[in-house]
């Protein structure tokens, strides 16, 4: 079974995770969010890309699920003493990344080709794409004003109140080469538990003629990352709430709307899945060591394969 | 007595250490050379700037001159191994600097600026000032084309053989702020013990209306960077030969020709000072430790003291 899943940071490096001790490369292609992409210090940072293919590459710490194992942090130490700022977590070896990538990026490589080699460096076999070559920036709206999605993210802590969100940009963001044809050739779209407004969203726009549910088109799923009216990690529930909309996983699939073949929930949500028309799976969707991540991947693709 | 100092690297910083060590902060100001700085991953970086400061506050590494004591180099091997050029050494704590400095410099703030601050923060009382604020670009005109100074001096290890300098963007450097008015009090200016044709000359350029030596001017004073014939640090040597001059004391002081009221010359070479028409001060010039440089630094300013 060939599938194509997209995913944002954490949470849906998790499953991607999960799904790559399963599947064999040419079985796995990860589409990956750029939309909280920024410059910072003159450099330029992939949050989503990094901690998909660390976790992938086993070289994500595993406490926080971003960064990088082992990690020392003398380079920020110093900026910061010079006056630089510190709210974003920038560690030694982490940075070793970011400036290559910058250098590859000034030299006029893209960010897919890139992504290509560093995998390749890493030894991660599986296919893993940015969304786009473009640059999209996602803009969080807020009673605070607008705010780049890093400085509503870590630098605020999300703490604003969310009145939208934009992705500016992302009219001119083409799919990045190879995506198309994964989606193509792919038995089924996986959207991992990531936070539908900030990480699957613009995904979703990128490619939405190719996922638009209309057509013949490639049968959609999705993992839920409400559990129980809360988020594991990250804003989204928060989110819900202050667009007026009560966070749970029937929300994360009312979000989805049409485009959505099937979709799973947590145990603790069963009694949702009566309310939802698509086909669900309940099961324990809370990913919390590596074996978690490779049995719930199995459980969605034995769910899938079996529909 | 008032004191303007012109430097480069490792052999300018250790004289204007020597000088720091003796002349209270409102009576140092060094000028340093800032046309090798380049942009590098997408960092600026400014050699010349960082080895002085470094020297200065005593955070370089004593072993080599340059860089920063006590350096972790994550940030670079983790560059390396995804295929980022190594040929310049960029240390963990040293990117500390370059990435705050070209954050600085993309919000806007200028070279002289900045390094003000950094200085403050480094407990540096002294002021050292970059010889301009605007873009210099040193090109070493070789047998294999024109070659950033950087990438001639460290990536090609000084090998091509030199035919000529280029100083790219001279005509528009202006003096940085300060640095007219610190000539204009000094009792004199003393040209360390650097590279005159691509530490000392890019910054005479820049001062040129106000070193020329015409009109009731500032004393100028040097010391040779060249000992017994040979550099103790860096390619000045090969440079002269390779330009059909014998590198020698003497060479450096006609270099510098009519600008000098003195010369300060290895007692190694004190037969050439007979062949000189400006006051000449022989001693031992070779720094080896701390004390070197304040023995140095003091017998220097006596001598100008006395003439």
């Amino acid at each position: 079974m060939k599938i194509v899943a997209l995913a944002g940071g954490v949470g849906g490096a998790k499953l991607a995770h999960g799904l790559a001790q399963i599947l064999p490369p040419q079985d796995l292609t990860i589409i990956v969010n750029t939309g909280d992409d920024f410059e910072h210090y003159g450099l330029y940072i992939c949050p989503d890309l990094d901690t998909v293919c660390y976790t992938l590459a086993g070289l994500a710490n595993p406490e926080t699920g971003w960064g990088r194992v082992d990690e020392s942090w003398n380079v920020i130490e110093n900026a910061k003493r010079l006056g630089g700022p510190g709210w974003f977590n920038l560690g030694d070896r982490d940075l070793g990344t970011h400036i290559e990538r910058t250098r590859r990026l000034k030299e006029g490589q893209c960010l897919s080709e890139i992504t290509r080699n560093f995998c390749k460096v890493w030894g991660i076999e599986h296919t893993v794409l940015p969304m786009t070559d473009q640059y999209v920036h996602t803009i969080v709206e807020t009673d605070e004003g607008d705010l780049e999605f890093q400085e509503y993210f870590v630098h605020r802590r999300c703490e604003p109140h969310v009145k939208g969100f934009r992705f500016d940009g992302i009219e001119k963001a083409e799919p990045a080469p190879g995506a198309r044809e994964a989606i193509a050739e792919a038995d089924a779209v996986v959207i991992c538990p990531s936070n539908p407004w900030v990480s699957i969203d613009p995904i979703l726009r990128v490619f939405s003629p190719l996922l638009s549910g209309e057509g013949p088109g490639v049968r959609v799923f999705a993992v839920s990352p409400i559990i129980g009216g809360e988020t594991v990690k990250g804003p989204a529930a928060k989110m819900y709430r202050e667009l007026g909309i009560e966070p749970s996983a029937l929300a994360v699939a009312n979000h989805y709307g049409g485009l959505l073949a099937g979709f799973v929930l947590d145990q603790i949500d069963s009694e949702l899945s009566k309310a939802l028309e698509v086909k669900t799976l309940v099961t324990d969707t809370l990913m919390k060591s590596t074996e978690d991540r490779k049995r719930l991947a199995q459980e969605v693709l034995n769910w899938i394969g079996d529909l």
